[in-house]
This record gives structure tokens, C-alpha cells and sequence, in this order.
């Protein structure tokens, strides 16, 4: 049998050895971090080492970090009950907070009216686009840029950020709200004064052990150029998949967008149908952002931008990393225009 | 050096082996459970084995079961918005949540009126005293209960119960709310569609992995006699340690209360400077619940069962579990002892 392909890195993605290293560590460690015993405060230590890992990551030095569940539970820390307004190719876990009103152009691009009560992401989970953000921003989820792209929290301009550790190979279940030092939120999870009261309940401390561990390690890889090479794997696949037969649209191309995310809408195939045959030839890509996935709707993300409820059914996500291989890109290439073929054969 | 001594195990426990190797084997998974490819089913293949795992051990089989980040998360989702009544010796993450304005015995037990509207533990975290959970109880904290006492969440009579992993050696941030068929709960974390809609949220696979194989053998070193010898112990050190000099209350001594738990009462004795003293000496034990501590504060646990400010300020849990040896037990209790017997000298 041939090895899997695994192309939906946008989704999650693997656990990085240094992550590894860092949870089984962790495991050793008995203690509650709220205790003040020797116990504890060794693993009081461990989560402020994680803390300060992360905030390196991020251009975050100084500012304050709570971490949380995830980017999900970010923001809702981050967003309830502030009222914002956003555009509808946010993430669901934060246009649920807000409204969802603000117009997206066809490239992708949010007009932001109000900074300071805008939630705007950084970049795309599904089209990789990436937003210029308006200084004075009040929150911006961070979760697909950091770790792929140059990103300096302090220099942004945003007063919140999101993070999320299993979107940069760390565990799944952690995230980080980063907030301007000397702001505040009131808490969404009540009781023990964890994370400054910012948030209760005892720290996941394995998990949090190893998304810094994962992010010290993404920020390497970035500024070893890492994703220069994933960038030019991606834009092989672009070149291969979108040219061919001018029967594909590759979304966001002309736009800065993720170095590893490819957004291809071929109009008349389902995508959900893709991600199924794709499947059964041994590779994993999506259809839609994997949280919304599971119901074969179209993609919000790409109606925003203006695309017919057709086009956005027939749009699949192919995001790499960065152990992709240019083997694994060609092959994907060759498998997926082969199925491209054989599904307008059938339907002429 | 002599090995230290961890006797905390209410505030959190030493990970199960069984739990480790859980955990490291959900580390090779590569896909978001929400993801429809071969690497999405799989992570939530594992996440549903879990999900079985919890239920059998917790005799919720049939029941619902929602994964949170923790019994914290746990009691906002179960209890935010219902306006319900509790006592005060309820933890803080369920108390933040309720109004604590039923009354307590000196016995520690709490008087319901209303069971439908109230939320009452099983256990408590600090005396280790068991509540007699009346039919039709709304909400019920079963986190300090789970694993170490016979439960059946099916024949408990109360709709909605909390658990939390790292409470029987599994990982911390990962617990659950369990919920009798057909009842609701309106999220508290929105966005995607995870756990049927109930939390939103890419799942901690890895730490859910870990709950799941914990919860398994915590079960089975329960049906297995394991904590009959740890309440063996830990009657050993009761016997020794309040009987000697009558300076010392072992508070629920003669009510139902965990088989791990002593909560020792010493009047003129604070006891942040108890822990502190055992901690130099070797010994992890703790001072009120580890989320509060950090604060020197009088037990709001012991207030509330009628015991004076300076008393509450004065006690000690020490907690037991399976690992726990004799040996570790009667060094604790000399060298309490002589602690006690200095302070007493030096103040006298």
C-alpha cells in the first residue's frame, strides 16, 4: 500500500518531534501549578517557560498571554458579549460573536470601517488570503499566519490576538489570547485564579508544554526559510493544476496569501466529491475549513468573495507543510487531474 | 536526597502508565477529528473510543457525553444562566455560577430544598465529605468522587454531572460533563460543530486519549480493592495523627467522606505554614483547594460547616492514592508530629 499524503495542513497538522519531546517530558512532572509546593511550582514553571516560548514566537515579548482550549475558546474570551463587526470569511468560532456585516471584494479583501471595533483575521483558513490590518484593530485571529508567516504581535497594531498551538505543529486543544499589556477581558471560564483570573481551571499543562515547544520550533523553521521551499512546492501545484485546461480557478493567486495554502474552484465538481476520490487515491485535502466540514454546504468563505453557490460547492483546499515533499505534490497533481478528467468525461 | 513525598492527590495525581502510553500513541495521528479523509475518521475514532472508555467507567453508558477543557469549563457549560443554588462548599468553578446560600451541617452535609434547582457535589475536594445526592438534583460535581468511590452516573438520579481527567491520573485539561439522554445545554464556546454542536472546538485528541485509557484503569483499580488499602492508610495516619495530643480535629471522621482524604484541624497552627514546613521537609500536601491557594485565606469549606475563622485558617488536606505506600504514610505522620509538637513548644 502507498503512504498516505496528508495535504490539509490548514486543518492540523503533525505533531513536531520537538513537541513530542516536550509533552512526554512534561508527563513526569505530578504537580498542580495552583500548588505551592515543590510540585507545583515545577509545574508552575513549566507553563511560564511555555509562556514565554510563545510570546517569542509571536513578537509578543511583554504583552500578557492566557492560554486557553484553543483559538475556539480564545474567542469567545476574546469576543462575547463585545458587539464587533467582522466580515463572513472570519473563522465561525468568531463571526459567531459578532456581526457579520463588513464587504469582502473579490480578491478576498475586508473594508474595515472601525478598527477599534472590528474583528479581522490575518489570514484565510480556506484561500490562504491575508489581510492588511488596520491599526488601532481591536481583535484579529492570528491562528493561520503564526508560525507560517513573519508576525510580530507588538508591531501589529491589534489590541487581541488569537493563536491556536495545533495549526504549527504543537497539540491540539491549546491556544493563546495575546492582549496589549494593560488590557483586560473579563473572564468566560469562572472559579480557581488561573492565568492571572483571566481564565480558571487547571492548566493543561502537558498540551501547553507542548505548543511552546511548537512554536519556538515554527519560529525556526520560518526564519531558516523553511517555508520559502513550501511556497515554491505550492506554486508548482498552482502552476500544474490551475493552467492546465483554464477549467480550475486558483483563488487568491494574485493577493498575498499563505505560502502553503491552495484554493482551487472547479466549477461543475463537487468538492466535497473531490475530497473523496482524493481520499481513496491516498490524500488528505478538504473541502471548506475542517470545522464546518462533515455538512456539504459551500463555502461561506468564498460566497463572501462573491463566487455562486455552484463555484463555492466545487472549491477543495490543498495546504501544505513543511515536511511536504515535492514527490508528494507531483503525485498529487498527476492523481487529482487524472480524476479532473475522468469527472468531465463522464458528465460531457 | 531523600525522594519527596506527594500526598495532594486531590489537587491533581501522578499520570497512569496506562494514560502515558494512550497519550503517546494518539500523538502519531495526523488528522483533525472533524476532517472526512482516512486521517479525520481516525482521530475521531480515537475520541469516540474515549468517549466509551469514560461512560463505561462512569456508568453513563447510553448517557451524553460532552469532552470539555476540564471540570472548570465543565460548570460554566452546565451551570451559566440557570441561576441555580448551591452551598459554599461547592468548588469555586461551580459556586461562581450559582447562589451559594444553602446551609451546611458541622457534619459538612448540605440541606436541598429543591434538588431541581440546585447543584450539589459528591464529594468535597478539601474534606473528602460525601454528600447523600437527593433524586432529581440538577447538577452534580462528580469530580473528586469519580474513581475513587462506586458510581453509576445512570442510577445517581441527577441530570447533569461533572468529571474531570487529571483527578484519577489522567492529564490535566481534559474533562467532561455528562448529561442524561435528551437534555440540552445551549454551548458556551460557539463555531463549528463539534461534540453535536454542544462545544465548539478542534478536540484535545491527545488529551482525550489519555482521559479515556485513565478513566479505564481507575475503574479497574477500583473494582479491583485498591482503595480499600488506600483507606487503610489513611485511617494508619487518622488514628496517628488526631488522636495523639487531641490539638488536632480530623474533620468528617465520622461521616462518609472519600477513602483518600484527611482534612486535620489544628488550632494556633496556620496552616500555609504547615505546608510550607511539610514541603521543606519533603512532603507535598496542601492547604485548602490548590485553585484558590497561592492566597492565605481561611477554608470557605470549613467556614461553612461553623468553624471559626482561626480554625478554618488552620487546617490541612493531606490525599492519598493508589501509589501511596505505607512507608510514605508514618514518615508524614513523624514528621508532622514533631512539627507540631516545635510549634506548640515554641508558642506555648
Amino acid at each position: 500500500m502507498k503512504p498516505r499524503v496528508y495535504l490539509d495542513w490548514n486543518a492540523t497538522t503533525p505533531l513536531r518531534p520537538e513537541a513530542r519531546a516536550a509533552m512526554v517530558a512534561a508527563m513526569d512532572l505530578v504537580g498542580n501549578p495552583s500548588s505551592v509546593h515543590a510540585e507545583g511550582r515545577a509545574a508552575k514553571a513549566l507553563v511560564e517557560r511555555a509562556r514565554a516560548q510563545v510570546a517569542a514566537a509571536l513578537g509578543a515579548e511583554g504583552a500578557d498571554m492566557v492560554f486557553t482550549s484553543g483559538a475556539t475558546e480564545g474567542a469567545a474570551l476574546a469576543l462575547a458579549g463585545r458587539g464587533l463587526i467582522c466580515a463572513d470569511v472570519e473563522h465561525e468560532a468568531v463571526s459567531a460573536w459578532c456581526d457579520a456585516s463588513l464587504p469582502v471584494d473579490a480578491a478576498g479583501a475586508v473594508a474595515v470601517a472601525d478598527p477599534a471595533r472590528t474583528a479581522l483575521q490575518l489570514a484565510n483558513s480556506e484561500t490562504g488570503v491575508i489581510q492588511a490590518l488596520p491599526d488601532g484593530l481591536a481583535v484579529s485571529d492570528l491562528t493561520q499566519g503564526f508560525g507560517k508567516v513573519p508576525l510580530a504581535f507588538n508591531w501589529l497594531g491589534c489590541a487581541v490576538g488569537l493563536v491556536s498551538a495545533h495549526k504549527l505543529g504543537g497539540p491540539k486543544g491549546v491556544g493563546a489570547v495575546v492582549l496589549r499589556r494593560g488590557l483586560d477581558l473579563p473572564p468566560q471560564l469562572k472559579g480557581g485564579r488561573q492565568e492571572m483570573g483571566r481564565r480558571a481551571g487547571t492548566e493543561n499543562i502537558i498540551g501547553i508544554a507542548g505548543f511552546g515547544a511548537a512554536a519556538e520550533a515554527a519560529a525556526r523553521d520560518l526564519a531558516d526559510g523553511v517555508w520559502d521551499r513550501v511556497a515554491q512546492l505550492r506554486n508548482i501545484l498552482d502552476a500544474a493544476l490551475s493552467d492546465a485546461e483554464n477549467a480550475t480557478i486558483s483563488v487568491g493567486r494574485n493577493v498575498a496569501r499563505l505560502p502553503n495554502t491552495l484554493c482551487l474552484v472547479t466549477p461543475g465538481w463537487k468538492g466535497e466529491t473531490q475530497v473523496m476520490q482524493m481520499d481513496l487515491a491516498g490524500f488528505a485535502v478538504s473541502a471548506g475549513s475542517a470545522c464546518s466540514s462533515g455538512k456539504v454546504r459551500a463555502s461561506r468563505v468564498l460566497r463572501a468573495m462573491g463566487f455562486d453557490e455552484g463555484a463555492a460547492a466545487s472549491a477543495i483546499r490543498v495546504s501544505l507543510g513543511p515536511t511536504t515533499t515535492e514527490n508528494e505534490v507531483l503525485r498529487f497533481a498527476e492523481v487529482w487531474q487524472a480524476a479532473r478528467k475522468r469527472h468531465f468525461a463522464r458528465v460531457a
